[in-house]
């Protein structure tokens, strides 16, 4: 029935706002800010909070701190930190710094990946079998990240078998969660249902989650597809933070805060306390330079 | 079921940037560029315009050329050009300019209803009585506005039997389509799709639209919400321009360009051409200082 989601009570929030938001941005966030991000996100009481990533420096300058962050927040009982690993070095680097979770990532297009990650996805998929390998060892939980779910700027729209062929091998490689990434922000409500009302009818132990890019907010009608689908996980960034630096046309994350209004007006528990959250995504505004160029 | 909405294939779009779009605009716009917004709005395939408001200039000083602006437009056939009257005063200004609809407005907040229109909601509905009696009677098309149904800013949630009365009576009266506004943007989708399908259930002649205001991008699931409870109506302005400048907080309309790219994305057809949609857009935000500030 379209009532379905009243049969939903609570979801997840994962912000994504200290990587997934901040990585593009072109002028260095000093490690300071990055941790105080993470504190004000974690303070309105959002239980799963990405906050680094250990790519390569010479790929992605702005997150060359990622130990230092690591290191410098205060982590909270019950509060999950996890970083994007692109290969085991990062993973080695990520479990250095004591970190219970890791994420990695791939696409459906073989043009995106190559752009983003410089592998193919075959190659992708075996580094990521070795990451969850060697992670599993080490009672580290992998989560994995499937980008342009929805479309690709560079080869339109990618079919569904590829997706779902994906999500099953990874999580036969024995990550926990997989994220459907609309990372462009092509998804529509459609599609935003579908996709992963059908994928998540092919998983039998992963948790499923959607992380979609803001198309000048379509997004919401996306989010809210995907929860009538059932999905209960939702990747956000605060103040609507990030975008892709190698999708040509990219905008930003769903922004955290509206997503969690929506839910709270809705009568959904997010566990999250609005007032702070809307303090979390203007301090997040206050150090990005893409966000404010957007608006003109 | 949830997949309620593949059974609508084309929806009518409302384009209300003229009127509700321009009206709390500070810094007057010349005549001409209202006209040649209107002429854009046409050229993109739009059937329906609101083009001017015949409400005193002393309260809304930005719509004191409704007069200029209905006559100075090229009329095409096949679109409605329509504008808001508040009494039977602004519904001859309107048949002396030869448009053939109008539109009335009223709250279902005292409050709100006192602030915007100086009168009780039983006034109001007096006055659209002797509109739509006058209006019937020259062959003039009434459609009618409810505003707050989804939320007042000073009052709060107004109860549904208020709209749902509102609704009734106007349909009494002869309007041909009411339309359920969320003046302030405080809908979310359950809400967004309770209220509409509810009064639908209630109507037997009239039809039913919906008027979501902006609220970060949460009212794309609003008006998502809304399809999928049968409504195929919907109002919204390029570029996302308006507000109402009695209402504390409020902001734009639904951005129409990215409603229409939403429902073309989802193979529902609105007559709209996606490319022209998009440059009155761009041209309705060149006329706006308002939407400026609001980035800031």
């Amino acid at each position: 029935m379209v009532n379905f989601f009243q049969s939903i009570d609570a979801v997840e929030i994962f912000d994504v706002a200290p990587r997934d938001g901040l990585q593009p941005e072109p002028d260095f966030i000093p490690t300071s800010e990055k941790i105080k991000l993470i504190e004000l996100i974690a303070d309105a009481g959002c239980k799963k909070i990405e906050i680094a990533s250990f790519t390569h420096p010479k790929w992605i300058p702005q997150m060359r701190d990622a130990k230092a962050v690591c290191n410098g927040i205060t982590r909270r009982e019950g509060v999950v930190y996890n970083a994007l690993v692109p290969n085991l070095r990062g993973l080695e680097l990520a479990m250095e710094c004591g970190l219970d979770e890791v994420v990695t990532i791939l696409s459906t297009s073989e043009s995106h990946n190559k752009k983003n990650l410089n592998m193919s996805i075959d190659d992708s998929l075996r580094e990521i079998e070795k990451i969850n390998s060697v992670a599993g060892k080490n009672g580290v939980r992998v989560r994995s990240y499937i980008a342009t779910v929805f479309g690709c700027p560079m080869e339109g729209n990618i079919s569904r078998e590829k997706a779902i062929e994906l999500a099953m091998a990874l999580e036969g490689f024995g990550s926990y969660e997989i994220s459907l990434g609309d990372t462009t922000g092509m998804a529509n409500p459609a599609s935003a249902h579908t996709i992963p009302k059908t994928i998540k009818g092919k998983l039998s132990k992963a948790g499923l989650a959607v992380h979609f890019h803001k198309y000048h907010g379509l997004e919401f009608a996306n989010n809210f597809a995907a929860l009538q689908a059932g999905i209960t996980r939702f990747d956000c960034a605060v103040g609507g933070l990030g975008g892709c630096p190698y999708a040509p046309g990219a905008k930003g994350n769903t922004q955290t805060e509206i997503l969690v209004e929506m839910f709270s007006r809705m009568g959904i528990s997010t566990g999250i306390n609005l007032e702070r959250i809307y303090a979390a995504g203007k301090y997040g505004q206050s150090l990005s330079t893409l966000l404010t160029q957007a608006c003109h």
